[in-house]
């Protein structure tokens, strides 16, 4: 309808400005974690802090209130899934939560979360949560406040879960974990009662530029776009993006240990292929990005578990690997694939293995649950922290350092919404690949063959060309048939753990 | 005076707006030419866009003006040199000379400059000067029409030369070059109707990390500081900064020859160390930058060839180098330090020796002026460039891609003011270099102990600390006490010259 066409290019105008701006915070932030000098800090927090503002201005601008409510009739006009019909409904989805949090809020939240993970950089190695306790409790302090800001909720938690994984609930996300809980601890216990797999073979000496070639090469197998990204080292890995034509992963390296950088590489490479695959026409707009938490999430663990730790990806790439590191030579491909897959109750969540990185994700939910319904006091957390693992890992954690203190994400965002996406991630990445597998019975043969362009159309096709046209509940329902279940993430497990420990 | 903090305070957050959003269009252009995979050109162009908007709106506005307004009375009331009275003055100037051009000009000026660089990047290496023809004489165009924004100038260059060397005209231009040319022609004649000079040794294979390092060592000595700032690889060498506290610079390297890294590097830490040396007092404001292009390229000449291509530096660092690259071993002092000093006829300005140097900085600044008065045009431009060279060199360009084409400067800004700046280097840095040792003669035999702190901090005392605050002309005066004069660098090329030639 020509009489929207000066509107919709308005629109258009604006959203774009907002990714550009939100696009470059990506790069001040990609900078300052692989090459900024020390010296530059003070300076790039200004400047990031700048762009915050920029965006935000924008972002809620009443202009574009009323642009997207002129331009409402004209998106009813339109199927459901038409491209302006869905930039409009994103667009508007997301200036109504914005405008709902006061500037003045957002401006002291930022302040507080970069000085909140300043300290929190302390305390960690010097194993003092007193010292970010205080920080910790007004955090919590502020995400009440922030949840206040959506009255009408069933629990507090949901705003900020629904912030991250859009639908999602603090019921609905607690009844799927109760029951994968019930399935998923028999299996933990029959293993960790065994004895431990033998990994051996993944430690030794193994030079850095030999293993970043070696997993470069992989995911470009797999299908990242070297010519729309690269690989840098930082402390934590992770994936960023600067427009659809530019998705970044960074790493770190154990020279004596094989597993730290290639598992890392194949799960951000999971989550930029996402990022690479959706529609080119998005680019510019808030549908150039992915839907939600755990769907991202179900993708860099995709490929990073369901591809990266099965048998048939390392019948075709363990010979590989032995070419640039000869001294695997005498190791199997079933010693190899136990090593790859070994089980063992260990205290940080993002080393855990399949089997026992879901109940860190539980543990973690539940705090935040707790925390913000005030049944559970921040001064009391470590303590807590310690008898929860004691009861569901059997071990005590040594310290608060790599207990309450070892992640990142209280002490520089919200309590609350922070971790469910993870296990849901875990969840949908089985399901996911298990439509894939209905559609086409011949990729785990194509695996065996170094082949991953059946599998990775069928992503590309079912969930990373729409980006967020569709919610993730959409994108569940469309791309498997069925709503959210835990049964073909379970039935994985028993499967290979099943086979791997003959439970 | 207390009336005037809370509108010093408004003019400074206004200010570092406008510095954060220059600085972060210098981080998005650094990683375009270091690590930018090619997907992300075009949302990177749209990005440098935004951000060059960005900064002119709030550059040109009237608020600002009318700020700077208010506070003329405080400026006028204290010393010419004191922090707010300099930040008010510099502000004003950049003011004033922004709002006399349009918008609509800059925003056209910036989309040509951007389509004929892109045009350029083609047209070298097919050797093709007709493909950009047009385009250039658009770019010859607009440049005239800037000169038109500033009436009442002597020569329509003025306005541009103003721009990079401000208080510089063409005809002072002219009158300096005009001696410089009769004394240094008869010094090149002299030297190449000698036998070449052997440089030999400087080639051979040097790996790339070895190279690197070596540099690296050297301008840590020099006074560069790594802990604001750091190397990278690009295919032009540049500086660029981001604030005060990272100023980075990069570098280009041959395996197969010596030179190319190591005075690329030297050449871009001496433009480093000046802003690395500015007060930290005026991070985030205009005060923070170089003063002018010929006091900038002043710093980095100097450290370049009256350091870095002096016997005293080599008696220290040659026995260094030896270490890294044995094959040197049999290399002596003398024969290290004539390869370096080499003179040649060559056709690439950046690669031209002391000597030559100067002669292609005055061919482009005399067609610059032709081009703009209109008595030379575009189309007869590499014709006229042949006979030009031809005349002063005595050596023909085989082609346009090595003679008219070869600068990026008139593909991707103004014809006019581009140029001079580096032989006003050059006269500049043996004219500060002169002073140092007057108040300073123990730093020929300091560098000899590869010790440079005497002569950085004269540097940092008398031009680097002052940033912006004075003008290029006060700097020079106010370091030397003089007027700019070519005498000590013509002195310089006969000593140095006249005994490595036996003139």
């Amino acid at each position: 309808m020509a009489k929207y066409d000066r509107k919709m290019q308005d629109l258009k105008t604006r959203l774009s400005e907002i990714y550009d701006i939100d696009m470059m915070q990506s790069l001040l932030g990609w900078d300052q974690s692989t090459y900024m000098p020390k010296g530059g800090a003070e300076a790039r927090g200004r400047q990031l802090a700048l762009l915050a503002r920029l965006s935000t201005e924008r972002s809620v601008d009443k202009k574009l209130g009323k642009l997207l409510d002129d331009l409402q009739p004209y998106a009813e006009s339109l199927p459901y899934d038409s491209d302006d019909a869905s930039l409009i409904r994103v667009a508007r989805r997301d200036f109504e939560r914005l405008i709902k949090v006061p500037p003045s809020y957002v401006a002291e939240f930022t302040e507080h979360s970069s000085n909140s993970y300043m300290v929190w950089t302390e305390a960690r190695p010097e194993n003092d949560f007193r010292k970010v306790q205080p920080l910790l409790e007004k955090t919590l302090d502020l995400s009440r406040k922030y949840g206040d800001f959506f009255p009408g909720y069933e629990h507090i938690a949901d705003p900020l879960i629904d912030f991250a994984d859009y639908g999602m609930k603090a019921s609905s996300v607690r009844a799927l974990f109760a029951d994968l809980r019930a399935q998923q601890v028999p299996i933990m216990k029959a293993i960790t009662a065994q004895a431990r797999a033998d990994d051996a073979c993944l430690h030794g000496n193994f030079p850095e530029a030999k293993q970043i070639k070696f997993a470069e090469d992989v995911i470009r197998t797999l299908g990242y776009d070297f010519n729309r990204g690269r690989i840098d080292k930082t402390h934590h890995p992770f994936m960023t993006k600067f427009s659809l034509g530019d998705v970044r992963i960074t790493t770190r390296v154990k020279e004596h240990f094989l597993g730290e950088n290639f598992f890392s590489v194949v799960h951000e490479s999971g989550h930029a292929m996402y990022e690479q695959g959706i529609n080119m026409e998005y680019e510019g707009g808030p549908l150039a990005n992915g839907t939600s938490a755990g769907i991202h999430e179900s993708q860099s663990r995709l490929w990073e578990n369901l591809v990266g730790r099965s048998r048939g990806f390392w019948e075709f790439f363990l010979p590989r690997l032995k070419e640039i590191f000869p001294e695997l030579n005498g190791v199997s491909l079933d010693t190899f694939y136990r090593a790859i897959n070994k089980v063992e109750r260990s205290l940080i969540r993002t080393d855990a293995d399949e089997v026992t990185y879901n109940l860190h994700v539980m543990l973690r939910f539940d705090f935040e649950l707790q925390l913000l319904e005030g049944s559970l006091s921040v001064r009391d957390l470590p303590e807590a922290w310690h008898e929860r693992f004691e009861a569901d890992f059997g071990i005590t954690p040594p310290d608060d350092k790599d207990g309450v203190l070892q992640d990142i994400h209280w002490f520089a965002g919200f309590v609350g919404g922070s971790f469910q996406g993870y296990t849901l991630g875990n969840i949908l990445g089985a399901h996911f690949f298990n439509s894939a597998l209905k559609a086409h019975p011949e990729i785990p043969d194509e695996m065996k063959q170094g082949k991953f362009e059946t599998l990775h159309s069928w992503l590309q096709e079912n969930i990373y060309q729409h980006g967020r046209k569709f919610t993730a509940t959409e994108i569940v329902e469309r791309a498997t048939g069925s709503e959210i279940t835990i049964e073909p993430y379970i039935n994985y497990l028993k499967t290979k753990y099943g086979e791997l420990y003959q439970l």
